[in-house]
């Protein structure tokens, strides 16, 4: 599944006709040739943001053969953006310069810039090609696969959108240097989760590695990477449209959505969010007997080790936690469903937890 | 593949684990036993638009199960509301009664309320379930088989969309009592097309039929409706992403879409301009040599019998049209490429019209 060519790793992601190469590496980003193969024409759109512009859209663009015909479009940064008005502009630059269903799109930049430009490439003329280009940690191990696409409502998270995948993903490591650290944590606490879901092995080599990825060692890093992407993709292929063992990826999710809604958005970013919420889940696990108090010290060291808060907001109280997560949109029937650890580097999706025994842990756990 | 009950009958377009069955008979509608086996769950969102509302909405309702939640929504009619603003009052809808996943949307309507309510369903929580009960001619033998969703760009029709297939589609003739018959016409041309195209046996039916079909005679009209359907069916099922054989259905349209965009929307029916485009396309036919003059004799004499036009607009010239012909959608390249009638009853994708002929042909055809 995995090769390396010129210390590039390749991973496959496998989906019948629609399976796409993620290439990882450092550097890769200013070498058109990991790009040129998986255009489908002549006409090529950059979508990028005003953050990432400054920082790769001229690299990206260098050594882009003159045949193309390239343009490029630069939206504002931030999740406040990620709305149908931005995804319209990208449709309303499409029309302008006339491309048609052969033109390909190209996400430069994090989740926000990936989830609008591939839900604008999948309906624009009812779906053309794209190619997704990652530059933040998270967006590398979460975003790149599994096909989600979309933009938010005033009422909801990515309540419009379509699954489409990208003709391929290519993830330059070296776009991690200019990355603020606490964005880098974040990333992370994805990375950590998809060792507790189901890679004990992976989970003991992010133990061992963590300073050296925190120092962003590329070739840590691009192992890391391949990794995550690898046991996202098996569960994905697993489940595409995200009916069953998918949702063990929100290990840490209920909990984590309830602290960023009650904290407004952007002032606890996601993947803190998530860090705390997978110390909930594993304390959790602990009280219904399957965890003991050396693997919930284990969650809770590679957590903090990370850069992510162990501790949730000193304002939330019990009934602050179980408002949010009873809207959460996973919850199709009234009962509360979880992903919780039944050991470590294996999660399960539980729908019995009693009521008390949440009460008592959303009273008891650390506040800061 | 087509089985008779209560005189109601059922064509199963095949489309692997998408496939879905599309029922034909006077007074479904009235009947909801007919559409509750194919609701994903309790939430159900009737759209439909100002003008049939009055006339089919109380109908359609009555007799729906107490135990479902049924909201309705009534958008104002005509192509020019077919837009993203409209799809969003759908969506907004759906989160303010904060539907979920398992809702299910119902498009009671012409072909502008189905494409919008499918493109509403194909990307609402990135996909939920969608039932068609099209409510003039032309949608129910054109947009209830094909999977084509979407709306109009200020620059160009159809640009926004998806590929999303229903899970039932209900057609009602005795609702063809109640459309106006220059628009039960423009929908005929389309049902002459499939047998143009591939059935001459079909097209024999036709013209022995024509009298009773535009009387609205239940038993014919099912037959018509149900073969055209069948007929599209086979053609879809064949290329589901309109890469080779889909074309065929555009016979007539090249033409038809240059007099639409000409005239302006609304002026000309869609129906009306194929019908016209369809016999340009048989004349054009003649003049290369595969169609003799009793053949075009054939043709012209079906169309004129529907009630379509077989003269062009008196105030169109051949650059006119060839303007407009060359920015159609489906010329990826420069070369113009045309549906034309290899003998009746058997289309063809040409390409190499010599421009003198098809000049000759934009000069030399009857206006009106």
């Amino acid at each position: 599944m995995t090769q390396v060519v010129d210390a590039v790793r390749t991973l496959s992601v496998s989906l019948d006709e629609r399976s796409y190469p993620i290439h990882i590496g450092s550097g890769i980003l200013g070498e058109p040739r990991w790009l040129m193969p998986y255009l489908a024409g002549r006409q090529v759109m950059i979508v990028t943001n005003e953050t990432v512009a400054p920082l790769y859209l001229e690299r990206f663009k260098v050594g882009l053969s003159d045949e193309l015909e390239v343009r490029e479009l630069v939206l504002p940064d931030g999740e406040q953006y990620k709305s149908l008005e931005q995804v319209s502009r990208i449709w309303d630059a499409l029309l302008e310069v006339g491309f048609n269903r052969r033109c390909t799109l190209i996400a430069l930049g994090g989740g926000v810039i990936g989830d609008m430009v591939g839900y604008a490439a999948a309906c624009y003329q009812r779906g053309v090609a794209f190619i997704q280009v990652p530059t933040t940690l998270l967006a590398q191990v979460d975003s790149s696969v599994g096909g989600k696409t979309g933009v938010n409502h005033p009422r909801g998270k990515n309540m419009i959108g379509a699954f489409w995948q990208p003709k391929a993903v290519l993830i330059d490591t070296a776009t991690l240097t200019t990355l603020p650290p606490r964005e880098f944590s974040a990333g992370l606490a994805e990375v950590i989760k998809y060792g507790l879901i189901r890679d004990v092995a992976f989970l003991g080599w992010l133990e061992d590695k963590m300073a050296a990825l925190r120092a962003l060692d590329d070739e840590v890093l691009v192992v890391a990477i391949e990794r995550s992407c690898r046991l996202k993709a098996e569960i994905v292929a697993e489940d595409e449209t995200e009916q069953g063992v998918r949702a063990l990826l929100n290990l840490g999710h209920t909990f984590g959505h309830a602290i960023e809604a009650h904290q407004g958005y952007g002032n606890w970013l996601h993947g803190e969010a998530v860090g705390a919420g997978m110390a909930m889940a594993a304390e959790l696990s602990r009280a219904l007997g399957w965890l003991n108090e050396g693997d919930v010290a284990r969650v809770q060291a590679i957590i903090e080790g990370a850069g992510l808060p162990l501790e949730i907001p000193n304002d939330m109280n019990a009934e602050d936690f179980l408002s949010r997560m009873r809207l959460d949109k996973k919850n199709i029937n009234t009962r509360l469903r979880l992903v919780l650890l039944k050991s470590v580097g294996d999660a399960c999706v539980f729908d019995a937890t009693p009521s008390a025994t949440l009460q008592a842990l959303l009273e008891d756990f650390p506040r800061r």
